[in-house]
């Protein structure tokens, strides 16, 4: 394995951890179709997350499964019957529950990159 | 899957991301036998990353393949011989690398948690 794909795996690790935290956000200021919410990711982000279909779309899926977002058939800006999404109200709840999740998470990181003894 | 081992996993999901970033980081405080290396990411971080023996170990083994640190034999602080690890030239550059990355992750995900349209 090549440094480069040995970054991008990990840069993968990172996306595969906070993957539903960054779609719920997204999806929160829905409805939005599934290709355009790995765009907004990937264009809040700076470009930093880009989302394989092959990690977006079975999310996708799993979320709906939970009861955290719903899908309804819409047109799409460019015509065609997409699917768009929601956030249930179940799905807000756990919006909260994953940002403060996150919030610790970032927080016991930090604790460590602080040490210095 | 109940909630709780939902939550776990998620956090589990987490640990892998960084868990080589949080291991140099304490390894380059060392030299540290293997244990104590998840005993002090237990304590720094306020047991918010509870390292399993089974993540800890490959772990250690595969930042030692890449030649990011070194092991070598001592005796612990209670008579036993264990071997105690330190951070190669090679490793610190790698934490560097691995913290410049951390703060691209956590900002990007920063970016899209602000949102707020």
């Amino acid at each position: 394995m090549t440094p480069l794909a040995e970054k991008e795996n990990e840069k993968y690790d990172f996306l595969r951890g906070s993957l539903d935290l960054l779609i719920l956000k997204v999806v929160n200021h829905g409805p939005i179709h599934g290709y355009a919410v790995s765009q907004r990711i990937q264009q809040i982000s700076r470009d930093f997350f880009q989302v394989p279909q092959g990690s977006l779309y079975p999310a996708l899926h799993r979320l709906e499964d939970r009861g955290w977002i719903e899908a309804e058939w819409k047109i799409s800006e460019t015509g065609r019957e997409a699917k768009f999404y929601a956030l249930t109200r179940k799905g807000q709840k756990q919006l909260e529950a994953e940002i403060a999740h996150w919030d610790r998470f970032s927080g016991a990181v930090a604790l460590i990159l602080r040490t210095t003894e």
